[in-house]
């Protein structure tokens, strides 16, 4: 399965209407439609139907989506068919809560290793984990074959570990750092910073 | 200031440039121009000088931008030029990484109450905070003039949460389940979940 030229905004929405199918699922539903999803997501059910039909045929007119099917094949397309090891960068408390996140499993994700470069941690519980060292980061992540990092430490400290991080292999970083990160081409970087959430709804408020 | 016209995705990039700016501003720098600032967050010259042509004229052609100036105007125009108090609802391992979450003071916004609804959690310290209890939630938001919350609850539980919220006045929610909320067309809510953000990034990866 290769769709090379599926824009990534609706990339992006696949996961949305992915966690919307799980959670039908979760409730019992066998079938769903476009205007269900819709109205559970937020989309419009047009845009539902147009984004899922890049992918091929999963409806059918009258009686709608098989959630099971469509769940499965929404997974096979975003690769989360299989489990993706991922490491922490970051012991703090945003490291704290991410390597105890519950809402990982089924989701294709689960956190195996976490790092921080404070002496006083490393060694330390967190989650089922012990706080490894950054010094021995990038032969960690090199060994285990990581391509999905977390990044949780300070932002003067983000560029750097960025870098670290491209060069034991991994093609993915979530990046919790209050701070824009540079990457290579082919590596992907997703930003979440909830001050700059915030300041994108301030703006709609009296 | 009212430029009610201007695109949600221009004001979503807003934050991005003032982010930036302040980091500028940090180091020293009291001048930036639309390169420096597009190669620091990987958004193009031409499309941050349209984005920030839409709010006046803020460069000179070959002096470039004055940093504080171009960052007061922003926060003006999103509205961090004041400091808005916001609620935390759970009181998990999320909730107390945001009570405690150093990087929202400069940036607009301070945490001013926590919620949880485990009897054992209430009354407990987080961050500066008491934990209170959700049965007082909405008299207490609804009382200091709350207009912010950072929704950090169970799945199961975010939709009732988020009705209270906004019964309560809640205007922007900030949610951390993962799940999509409705909420009325006057209210903003913006989603962070990590497994979606991830799952984003899978599909690239081989």
């Amino acid at each position: 399965m290769n769709t090379p030229k599926v824009p990534d905004i609706i990339i992006g929405r696949l996961p949305i209407y992915l966690r919307a199918l799980q959670r039908l699922a979760e409730k019992g539903f066998d079938t769903t439609s476009s205007q269900e999803l819709g109205e559970r997501v937020g989309i419009s059910a047009a845009q539902i139907r147009k984004d899922i039909s890049q992918f091929g045929e999963f409806g059918k007119q009258g009686t709608g989506y098989n959630i099971a099917y469509l769940t499965e094949r929404i997974q096979e397309i975003l690769k989360v068919d299989r489990v993706w090891d991922v490491a922490v960068v970051g012991a703090g408390d945003m490291g704290h809560a991410l390597a105890r996140y519950p809402g990982f499993s089924h989701r294709g994700f689960r956190v195996t290793m976490v790092f921080d470069n404070d002496p006083a941690k490393v060694g330390q519980p967190i989650g089922n984990f012990i706080i490894q060292s950054t010094e021995t980061m990038a032969e960690a992540i090199r060994q285990a074959g990581i391509k999905i990092a977390m990044l949780t430490v300070p932002a003067i400290a983000a560029q750097g570990v960025a870098d670290e991080l491209v060069k034991a292999g991994v093609h993915a970083i979530l990046n919790y750092a209050p701070i824009s990160i540079s990457v290579p081409a082919d590596v992907r970087v997703q930003h979440i910073d909830p001050a700059t959430h915030l300041q994108r709804m301030t703006y709609y408020l009296d």
